[in-house]
C-alpha cells in the first residue's frame, strides 16, 4: 500500500474537534450537552447579507478576479479607512477565510525549516498550518497569572536566529480573549524592524473589545509598513463563518505579488459568498452595538460564575469572546472526556476545548481549558454549573 | 526590507492571465477581443443551483463538517454510482474547488523534494501546487502528433526514483483534450501498482467525452483500490466555476483519514456555495445533453476552421473543451502579446494561451497555443479568421 508523508501523519487533529464523537454519544444517550468548545456564535447573521445572495441575478456562477473584485476591494479599503487602518484596494487579497490568508501569507515568507515565533497559547489551527507549509512554531509562553499579555520582549528577542522569518500575534487573542496594548505592539515593532522580520497580526476579531479599549493595529505603526501583514476575515465580525471570506492586507509590493501568484494558482475565493460578504459590508452600526453588549454581558456571567468554584483561576479577557480557565485537575483532556462519558447533572453535560491543544510546547497548559462564550447567558450558568458540580465528584 | 520566500519567487505567473492588462488594453483601444484563454465557460448554471440559493432559509451562515455534510456526500457517492464508481461517503471529502483537493492530496502523500510524474502539456497550476507544497514534478512529454496520447509506459517507468510518490493525469485533459482509453489506464494501474505508487486523476471534465466514445475511471479499475485518488470539480461539470467547490474521492483511509486533518484545520468548505452544488446533483440529463451538442459542434467548427489554416496542426480532442494547435510561428508567447497589441482584423483580435506554461519541461511546445472553445460557433469562426488573418502578415 502506498505510505502517507511524514509532514500527513504529523499534521494534528483538531483540538476542538477530537471530543466530538463523546459529544454525539452522549447525546445519543439522552443526554443534553452544551457546547463551550467551538468557535461557532450563535449570534445572527446581518439580513442583508443573507438577503444579498437571495437577490443575485446571475446566469452563470463564474470565476471573479483571483484577489477578489475591485469594487469589494475598494469597500474593504473604505472599512479599513473608518478603523484608522490606511490601505488602497492594491493593498488586499481577498481569500478563502482567514485560513487561505494564513497559508498565502506562510508559503510567500517561508520555506521549508524557517521559524515563526508565536505566543502561545494560539489559535491550534496555526500548528497545522506550519506543518502544511513545512516550517516549525517557534512558542514563548504567556501566562494567565498575566491574563496573558505579551511576555517580555526579550524572551522574543533570544529566541530569533537566522531561520526566523516571522512573529505572529492573534489580536484580540483566540483562545486568550487578551487584547494587545499599543505599548505592546510597538515593541514587537521595533524588534521586527530591528531584525527585519514580517509581524503578522491575525486581526479578525478586531470588532470584538470591551470596556472602553480600542483596538491599535499593526498597520496603524508607520514604521511597519514593509513589515505588516494583516490576516482578516468576515467570520465572527458578521457571524457568518461558513461564508470562507478573509482578507490578506500589506502595504509590502513584493509580498502582495507573492501571495497574488498563490491567489491565481487557486483561481477564485468563493463568488456567493463575495456577494454576501460585500454586502455584509453595509451592516448598521446598530447591529455591533447589539452584539457587542451581548458578549459583554455573557463575558462578565460566564467570569463571575466561574470565579465562584473554588480552585479555579481565569484570565479576564478584554475582547474576542473565549476565555482560558484554569481547573484543579491534572489533565483537562480526561477531565472533558470524562464531562461526557461518565458524568451528567440533571441530565445535561458540558463539551469543553482542553487547553493543551493551543501550546505547541509540551506538557504546558495540562489544567487549563478553553470557553467560548458563544451561548446565551442563561446556558453559560448552567454550563459553568455543571462544571462546578463536575469538579466536586471528579477524581483524577 | 524583509525577504519573500525562495518559494515565494519561484511561483509561477499563470500562462493564462499574464495577458491579461494587453488585453485590457487592447479593449481600451476599441477593439473586440475574443477570448479563448480562460476555461470560464459561457453556458448558463443549472437554474436549480442558482434558484436553490435563492430560497435559502439560514439565519447563520455557519460552518459546516470540514469534510461536507454527510447528506451532501451521500448524495456525491449516488452520483459516482451512476457513473459506475463505487464509493461510498466515507471516501469522500468536499473541497473548495478541485484546486484544494488537489493541495490537499499533495499534503498528505509527499513531503519536500519527493517527485510526482506527470504526462505534459499538463494543467499550468500543477506547477504552482507542486512549488506550493515543496515538491518535484518530473514530466513526460506526450506529442501532438499522436494525438497527446499516453507516452509508451516504459517512459514512466524509466523516470520512478525512490523520490516518486505519485503519478498524475488528467482525464479527459486540459489542455488536451485527449481522453484516456481503458487500455491505458490499466497500463499506468500496472505501473503503479508494481512501484507502490499513488495514481491521482484529475477527472473535473469527465462529464464531457464526445463521439460515443465513454469516460473510465481510475475508481474503476479493481486493482487500484488503495492507490487511486480522484480531483473533482463541480466548476465546469454545472459551469460553476465560482462556487469553488469540489471533492477528493479515495478508497484508500489511511489517506482520507490524513486529508481530513488537513480539510479540518482549514474548517469547513464555503456553506452557500455547498447548497447550490448540492442542488446541482439534481440538474435534468437533457442539460448535460444539450451541452455535449454544443461542444461537439464548437470542437467540429473549431477543428474545420482550424484546419484550414496552412502551417497549423491540431489535435483533435475527444473530451474537455481545449485543444492545442501548432501555429508557424517560433514563439507563441510574442505571437499572442503581438495579436493583442498590434494587430487587428476588422477591430477584432483574440486572446490565446501560449503553450509553454503547459509544459515544464523548458522549450517545448514554445509554437503551440491552447484554444478553450468556450465561446459560441459564430465567435469561434471569427476568432480563427482572425488567427488566420494574423498568420499572414505575422513575422518572428
Amino acid at each position: 500500500m502506498p505510505k502517507i508523508s511524514e509532514k500527513g501523519t504529523k499534521m494534528p487533529s483538531s483540538p476542538i474537534r477530537k471530543l466530538v464523537p463523546y459529544a454525539t454519544q452522549a447525546e445519543k444517550e439522552g443526554k443534553t450537552v452544551y457546547y463551550l468548545n467551538i468557535g461557532q456564535p450563535d449570534i445572527k447573521t446581518p439580513q442583508v447579507a443573507l438577503d444579498a445572495v437571495k437577490v443575485h441575478s446571475l446566469d452563470i456562477l463564474a470565476y471573479t478576479r483571483s484577489e477578489g473584485s475591485e469594487d469589494y476591494r475598494k469597500k474593504i479599503a473604505a472599512y479599513y479607512a473608518k478603523n484608522d487602518i490606511n490601505v488602497t484596494h492594491d493593498d488586499i487579497i481577498v481569500t478563502t477565510g482567514g485560513s487561505e490568508a494564513l497559508l498565502f501569507a506562510f508559503g510567500s515568507i517561508m520555506d521549508k525549516d524557517d521559524e515563526i515565533i508565536i505566543p502561545e497559547p494560539f489559535y491550534a489551527n496555526y500548528n497545522g498550518f506550519s506543518i502544511a507549509s513545512g516550517v516549525n512554531v517557534v512558542p514563548v509562553i504567556s501566562k494567565i497569572e498575566d491574563n496573558f499579555a505579551l511576555p517580555p520582549i526579550e524572551e522574543f528577542e533570544k529566541l530569533i536566529t537566522s531561520k526566523t522569518k516571522a512573529i505572529l500575534i492573534c489580536n484580540p487573542g483566540n483562545p486568550t480573549g487578551y487584547l494587545y496594548s499599543k505599548e505592546e505592539i510597538r515593541q514587537l515593532a521595533d524588534l521586527v524592524v530591528k531584525h527585519d522580520l514580517f509581524l503578522i497580526a491575525d486581526e479578525v476579531y478586531r470588532e470584538f473589545v470591551y470596556d472602553g479599549i480600542s483596538h491599535y493595529s499593526i498597520l496603524q505603526e508607520e514604521k511597519l509598513k514593509e513589515h505588516a501583514i494583516i490576516i482578516d476575515s468576515v467570520s465572527k465580525r458578521y457571524s457568518m463563518c461558513g461564508a470562507r471570506i478573509g482578507y490578506l492586507v500589506s502595504k509590502n509590493k513584493e509580498f502582495i505579488q507573492t501571495a497574488l501568484k498563490y491567489a491565481q494558482a487557486r483561481l477564485s475565493p468563493p463568488t456567493l459568498a463575495q456577494i454576501a460578504s460585500e454586502a455584509a459590508l453595509n451592516t448598521p452600526d446598530s447591529y455591533f452595538k447589539e452584539v457587542i453588549e451581548e458578549y459583554v454581558d455573557r463575558r462578565d456571567t460566564l467570569i463571575t460564575e466561574l470565579e465562584k468554584i473554588e480552585g479555579v483561576k481565569v484570565a479576564k479577557p478584554n475582547g474576542a469572546f473565549y476565555c482560558i480557565a484554569e481547573l484543579p485537575v491534572k489533565n483537562s483532556d480526561k477531565f472533558a472526556q470524562w464531562l461526557l462519558e461518565s458524568f451528567n447533572f440533571e441530565n445535561e453535560t458540558v463539551m469543553v476545548a482542553p487547553a493543551a491543544g493551543f501550546y505547541s510546547s509540551p506538557d504546558v497548559g495540562l489544567n487549563q481549558i478553553r470557553i467560548a462564550y458563544v451561548l446565551k447567558e442563561e446556558s453559560l450558568k448552567k454550563a459553568v454549573n455543571i462544571i462546578a458540580e463536575a469538579l466536586k465528584v471528579y477524581k483524577d
